[in-house]
């Protein structure tokens, strides 16, 4: 690969062109302050940074079309961009060029209540969603940990999971109909208001999780479900990571059904989160934590699925279970739970979030492994995540003794040792956020030559002049 | 496109080859009534109909791969066939060349409970999936209509529906883990036993659904459920098709979560089986019914659940309804949903099997736009199927007194108008059935030029040599 070298700058002509395109408030340029808040999302190493040359704020699907087919005539990169809040590095426009932010395209169109579905532009935040369908007596299942900031377009980028994905599943599942401007500049409809559609090859989850590589979604019609009458929260209290995982597997037989959630949070990942929002939670001398959420159409069957929940992880060496069965309750242990990232984030910028994904069975040795690895390596290597889908979430914290060049140093080694476990537990290197451009180097751990082959023809075949956010997943 | 003009023939040196890669009494090959059975699948109209010019029936992945590549070498088309019974020609190789017959792949491989999923060649029949994995507590959410004959290899080329859809989504929601050999002979591992994975573009969901033109499957990882402990089914009885139809969009709300079922049959398609088995249920003066399952983990709720959508019914107008809570009157009511297609079948060759799917809103409009162009054009049009989905499968019947002639005359045009309609309130040519040689001129009503360059521009890249299924869903 010839980096950048295929690509033309984004000369004030260019600049000119944009702005008759968007409105002249609408393009931001030439100000390196202003576009620096562009060149990164949340991973907290700022080395995965790169500023674009330009931002435009489109507001219609035709003014995209046109800065895309503008972009292939002069060879000029354009990255999408949502809210920012992604852990990969997918919005970030590491060879320049022209972000397009989707800020300015926030409407919800259309609350369908007799197909149960609605109709969104892609900067809306996803939990304004369930704000406006919850008066209908409908939900959108949808739960990224982000969800009070992030975009719904974004989640169909990286087909985000979270919290609920246990029952639910990831975003995906819910995405019926998307409007497209491809990578040429063309819009095309896939799908529409249909529960199910075998009306040609499934465009649709191939752009779902395509990391705006393959398109830019300018209207995404969701699925909804009957809002749950009835939820309530456990929060199961464990001397040991290895009690608590070693619980999850029995969880879903004993409750008689798939639970809403399971999530897994270590004992650093809880205190660290209660300090950053002065919470306090009852962990004591725990090890470890579930947090099981159950929910469902009456309260008595939920109230059932709970205490046999309950009683399994009693079973299973659980030191303590508590139940929220309120919503203030309840909203106070998620938040905790949510504010994990965020507050790892704050600690320092010497750390690596990672997202492993292995089959359900082996997250205790999973877990196991990253014990040993953080032991062996004198760094931190805290855990927490959605445990029912066996997506660990981890951050390795560079230790405080340890010199930046140190760190440097030993960083990559831990990170492959790290991949290496998951490959062998027969696990994947992203279960939600995400490849990027900070995880494409270790694809062909996970992905055979031919596979990785398959995409890149996918790519080609859909963007020829790799204009649309190259350098990400893997190179062309 | 030069049909054939590509392609080599199936030379007797070719036939030795093939001998040598599967072993001498797994070819079939020279004797046309041999070959006869594989020149169709479940589509009356043997106009779709074409023979292969050998069959070969291999047990191994790699004997696959071999096949590929000295098709790929020899320039032969090759086309992947399960039980055969799929009903768009998907599996009719209409260019002569190899069938590939999976039978003998029919392994159950390994049934992880801990996991929850099941690995499995893809010649095994679908029922066979939950008699395996029913006593360890459970099941297999796919329930095509043909269960106790389809392969489960089939069913994940079609992305097969069917009558549990409304509640446990199709057959790709459960694939998690696909071995496939590509066109051109590659073998590759996709996804694991994973319950979710972002680890690059989702080449499982590519390959679901794409009717055996990207890959064959040859090992299928697929997640299971915990087996609900409860279930019921109600049989509603309605004067007309459109007051069935009409209560459909209200009967998840009105149970307070989304039903396992909700099937629709018209008098026509009830009468026909039921003669087709020598059974009878309670249709008498009834237009149209609706069969509705729920089930879930305890038989309290389910009931209570059943009881609420008893009440929706008989409020929009229900005649009568009727409660199976047992598996022997359960089964009766769906031996009988599940013959409709076959019973139209004995009776003429002469009719067209759709598979329409609109918003579900908006199926009342098709059924009564469907009995207008029946008495429009004099056919009969009878209409059946998941109504809770949207999707309605329908068979159009040449009338008795009709000359041939005439029927081959009219059949498009009424085909045309009823696709017509089908776009006009939304909808698509295939919910489930898919799209293979029989509906592939129709694409361009429903998928834009855009869309469908994008589709080939995928097979193109996966396929260079348009080896595998060619002439399927789309021309190259």
């Amino acid at each position: 690969m010839r980096p950048n070298a295929r690509y033309s700058p984004v000369t004030s002509k260019i600049v000119d062109r944009l702005k008759a395109i968007v409105g002249e408030r609408f393009v931001i340029h030439g100000d390196p302050e202003k576009l620096e808040p562009f060149s990164h999302d949340e991973i907290p190493d700022l080395a995965y940074a790169h500023a674009p040359e330009a931002v435009v704020r489109p507001n219609t699907t035709q003014q995209i079309a046109e800065i895309m087919k503008l972009a292939n005539r002069e060879m000029i990169p354009v990255t999408p961009r949502g809210a920012g809040s992604g852990l990969s590095g997918g919005a970030v426009p590491i060879h320049g060029g022209i972000v397009v932010l989707m800020d300015r395209m926030n409407h919800i169109l259309e609350v369908d209540r007799e197909n149960m579905m609605v109709v969104v532009e892609p900067g809306v935040v996803t939990n304004d969603i369930n704000a406006a369908v919850r008066a209908e007596g409908l939900f959108y299942a949808g739960y990224p940990m982000s969800l009070e900031t992030c975009y719904i377009g974004g989640n169909v980028a990286e087909n985000a999971g979270g919290g609920k994905a246990v029952k639910y599943g990831v975003t995906g599942r819910y995405v019926v109909g998307l409007e497209v401007v491809t990578p040429t500049g063309e819009i095309i409809q896939l799908g529409g208001k249909l529960l199910k559609d075998v009306t040609g090859y499934d465009l649709i989850s191939l752009m779902v999780g395509s990391e705006g590589t393959l398109g830019i979604f300018t209207k995404i019609t969701l699925r909804l479900l009957p809002l749950p009458k009835a939820s309530a929260d456990l929060l199961c209290l464990f001397s040991s990571a290895a009690d608590a995982i070693a619980a999850v597997p029995k969880i879903a037989i004993a409750g008689g059904a798939v639970p809403t959630s399971i999530e897994f949070m270590d004992s650093t990942s809880v205190r660290k989160s209660c300090e950053y929002l002065n919470e306090s939670l009852p962990y004591h001398e725990a090890g470890a934590m579930l947090l099981i959420t159950v929910d469902g159409p009456e309260s008595e069957q939920v109230e059932r699925q709970y205490e046999a929940i309950g009683e399994q992880c009693l079973r299973s060496g659980a030191i303590e279970v508590y139940v929220a069965d309120n919503a203030t309750t309840s909203e106070r242990i998620w938040r905790v739970r949510r504010n994990i990232p965020e507050a790892f984030s704050v600690i320092s910028t010497h750390q690596s979030n990672d997202d492993l994904v292995v089959p359900p069975a082996n997250i205790l040795q999973m877990v196991a492994g990253m014990e040993k690895l953080a032991q062996k390596h004198g760094v931190s290597i805290p855990a927490y995540g959605h445990a029912g889908d066996g997506n660990l979430h981890t951050r390795i914290v560079k230790a405080p003794d340890m010199t930046l060049e140190q760190w440097h140093g030993l960083l990559p080694k831990v990170l492959t040792e790290l991949y290496e476990l998951t490959a062998r537990l027969g696990g994947k290197i992203s279960g939600e956020h995400g490849i990027g451009h900070k995880r494409k180097k270790y694809m062909p751990m996970f992905v055979s030559p031919a596979a990785l082959e398959m995409m890149r023809a996918i790519k080609r075949g859909l963007d020829p002049n790799n204009i649309l956010n190259p350098g990400k997943i893997f190179d062309v």
